[in-house]
């Protein structure tokens, strides 16, 4: 996928929350999971931590995946920024870290363009706004083993002028700083990662599931809301195939309300 | 590249000593260094540390040269096992390391299946025969420092019945114990790794040059000799271009001594 003609966004789900976004003048990808089927043990504490993951291949030959212009990583758990991208990524390859603290470790790993987006940044006439996320529910956060281990998070609104405006949550679940970036900025798509990913011993998930998709669509219901994030890793409770049967029960616009297979993509204008 | 026809091994260097050798049955990848040029600063202590290796990007798309079906590693120097390779070959990929030592380090990454060829090993009807090195000159291995960082090295004779034998010398100088691998085996290919690394303030090479390439054509004319592992890492001070000058100057017979580009690849028969 090459950089997108003036005033089209194309975003394309590569596997899990690893997505490509490609604007007039450059093409983000984003949170890199890069490893080979199998590659790691399943999360500790986490369900089905039995399962290797990813749980599927890329699908898509790596070459094509790195051509890109610049990565953001929205916070540095291992399925947002494994060893295989830490690996394969050019070295000179400019890297947006959510702050200081994921840019040194990002710049021990090698990297020489490491730049922070905590105060927003710009890269090729887009400009990258960050959002905050919350890694878990109150009910989680209020455990603090659990909470540092969620640790922070972040999510990037990409505004570019003449072309839709792309929110893209990161891992977070469904709060009032998500419901804010929304009316604020009004995205055209939104992007959320809603494979409701749980650990052992909590109700509730670290990450979005199907009834946030129905609520960003609620409150947005001009944008195309994108589920991502779903499939490939072994803490994911939420299928594809149980979301579109509830876009399908709820009476969603399933032309507004997208659940993309891996390597699909999809092309917008204003 | 896949599995050869019976009774034809190829031959395929892919960088540096990266290489694969398909025996019927089996495809060997040997020596994975698979990092994306420029992904690390220059070895240290060496010639040209200001430069970052690997020189060069690899010549194929990452996902044929992962297809194969068993992993060998001569030694885990970073050029010859880099955090790319372990990242990115699938972790049920059997691995064949030199010891157990080499063995534990590469299970840490988690491999799930690690062999070790110390004294010898067989995998797909091909017999991996395990063969000594030197990993620099007798003045180098009596300076304790560095004999330990150079390490243990190893080269391994592949044989296959109706198969031609070919011996891997790994990363070693000329020693009486590869003169004795070529004239126990009488392998058909023999591999060299001729780029002439050198470290500071030491005379000689960590690895073979020039000269040892004629040496293994005069001590087995009947053979191909390949002369690989020049022109990817920092170090290496023996280019193709002056290797196939010295073999035009010295008159070898250049149907006999190859010195091949990257991804370049070669047949051979009985």
């Amino acid at each position: 996928m090459h950089t997108a003609s003036q005033a089209t966004v194309t975003f394309q789900l590569i596997r899990n929350a690893t997505i490509k976004l490609s604007y007039p003048g450059a093409t983000f990808l984003v949170d890199p999971m890069l490893a080979p089927k199998d590659a790691c043990p399943g999360f500790a504490g986490t369900y089905n931590s039995h399962l290797r993951y990813p749980l599927v291949e890329l699908p898509l030959a790596l070459d094509e995946i790195l051509q890109a212009d610049a990565v953001i990583v929205t916070h540095t758990h291992a399925d947002h920024w494994d060893a295989a991208a830490r690996a394969m990524i050019p070295k000179r390859m400019p890297v947006f870290a959510q702050d200081g603290h994921d840019a040194a470790a990002i710049r021990k790993d090698g990297f020489l363009d490491v730049r922070v987006f905590d105060d927003g940044a710009a890269f090729a006439g887009t400009q990258l706004v960050r959002t905050r996320g919350q890694h878990g529910t109150d009910g989680m956060m209020a455990v603090p083993a659990l909470a540092e281990r969620m640790g922070r998070v972040s999510g990037v609104i990409f505004v570019h002028p003449g072309c839709p405006t792309v929110y893209v949550a990161g891992d977070t679940v469904w709060t009032g700083e998500v419901e804010q970036a929304i009316v604020r900025h009004r995205p055209d798509v939104i992007v959320l990662n809603t494979g409701y990913a749980r650990v052992l011993g909590m109700d509730g998930a670290i990450i979005m599931g199907k009834e946030d998709l129905e609520r960003a669509h609620r409150l947005a219901p001009q944008a195309t809301v994108i589920g991502i994030h779903m499939e490939a890793v072994n803490h994911g409770m939420q299928t594809r195939r149980e979301l579109r049967e509830f876009i399908a029960l709820q009476g969603l616009d399933a032309t507004r309300v997208l659940v993309p297979e891996d390597g699909a993509s999809c092309s917008f204008q204003r």
